[in-house]
């Protein structure tokens, strides 16, 4: 039985910046709008790759509110809402929810270390409780590169079994290809699982996942949603070919800076410290 | 030539908590004459002991703003401020200085690893020009081991080269002997260098160091404070036997947890999660 409701190809997308580093709504819209052009099944605002931790709840609930005004329709819009401060999480949650947005991809508090599978339950239990909102969609962000921090079987299964159906699913971007498959296998069919890239697409649908949220769909959706849509072996080579070029580079200002090349727009070239951006018309 | 300002013993306090795990003033403004009494030359407020990323923007300043209220002198205060967003950095800090506080330890951002050089110099530079105010003080918060971004002697050869005598200090809270020694050597004439644990004053002192900035102050003051004022070789041995005994177990909650035990005030081991709370009257 195929319970799975958010399915197929995602894209975190880039923020595109002005010259003050402020977020530039027109390039944005217009980015989202080739996106699902593209082939995405819909797009995560406020991911890693859309540099979310470099900015403000009030410049998150800002650029929320004026994709929205644009008519991009909530349902094909998962909201990054995950911080270190539990006011923070809330906070973006119900602004999401509020706006039409139930589906929030939440990050673990991630300044602490070595933090236990129990503390990570009660941050999240918390935040949950503090939305208090029977419509929330919650996908755990697992990235454990960044965040420092895991999301284990155990985390979850404690908070499904605390808030049943407001926990959705999980976005695995971890890089371990062997913990990938035994999420997939043990919770694909209760919870839509979306790897993090189309490098474990192919086995991770063999495996029960629902589809992908990955950075390079915003250079190359096509490729990964032919693999979606037919995932044979030819189809999961060529999409792994394209991926392997970003992945040579820091990828948030290589995205940018093709995006830049693209678009003749200099403006996608501009990142907020502490990246770096990659000269648009270089490489 | 001792050009050093801010020197000595400093205490990262401690944030008590109430039940809904809301800062509690009243402990922490008794707790904080109680470090005075005990021989602290200062206060940090809101470092990696105060769970200070656990927390909002608005609650840092209403809890700074309730210190000072207490009568607290601004003099014997630095304020934490380093978020991942430059916003809320700028912000913190600019609130700081408006309350009589210039001295800012600051966090570079903390969610990106492995981030140039030049990115960790971009940020700062970026937040401290949205500050555009010559009292500021700053001081870098180096702590790899959690923030994933170390100060290197190039991060601070470019700031102070910038910023001048905005850039007043750092507080070293890495682990590795050796590279705090170099960085005391190398900075301890021009800046207030600061370590974050008693382990390493006695030499830290030796090569130029300020003074600390250490957790165990919390709880043992006294033993930290006559290391400062006299760094002997049986002095540094009894610190360091007096800190061993909170570095076997999680450092905040244990702390917390020795403070509810002095004062008999179960409030106290309240703490924020990812961190679980130990019992306090366990052990």
């Amino acid at each position: 039985m195929n319970t799975h409701i958010t399915t197929g190809v995602w894209c975190p997308t880039l923020t595109p910046l002005d010259a003050a580093l402020d977020p530039d709504l027109r390039l944005l819209n217009a980015h989202l709008v080739w996106l699902l052009d593209q082939g995405c099944h819909g797009i995560v605002l406020f991911g890693t790759t859309g540099e979310a931790n470099s900015f403000t709840v009030d410049e998150r609930r800002r650029v929320l509110e004026g994709v929205l005004a644009a008519g991009f329709s909530p349902d094909r819009l998962i909201v990054g809402t995950g911080c270190c401060s539990a006011g923070d999480t809330a906070s973006l949650t119900k602004h999401a929810i509020a706006s039409g947005c139930p589906r929030v991809l939440v990050l673990p508090p991630f300044y602490y270390k070595g933090v236990s599978g129990q503390g990570t339950v009660d941050a999240y239990s918390r935040e949950i409780e503090a939305v208090a909102d029977a419509r929330l969609r919650f996908f755990f962000y697992r990235i454990p590169q960044l965040s420092g921090v895991d999301i284990t079987p155990g985390v979850i299964d404690a908070l499904v079994e605390r808030f049943g159906s407001q926990i959705a699913g999980l976005k695995d971007s971890s890089t371990d290809r062997e913990s990938i498959e035994a999420l997939c296998l043990r919770f694909g069919k209760r919870l839509d699982v979306l790897v993090g890239s189309e490098r474990f697409l192919k086995r991770a649908l063999e495996c029960g996942a629902s589809g992908c949220i990955s950075a390079t769909a915003n250079v190359h959706a096509p490729v990964i949603r032919a693999l979606f849509d037919d995932p044979t072996q030819a189809a999961q080579e060529r999409a792994t070919l394209a991926r392997d070029a970003y992945e040579t580079a820091p990828m948030i200002p290589a995205l940018k800076a093709a995006t830049a090349r693209r678009t003749s727009d200099d403006g996608w070239s501009h990142v907020r410290p502490p990246l770096v951006a990659t000269h648009p018309l270089g490489g």
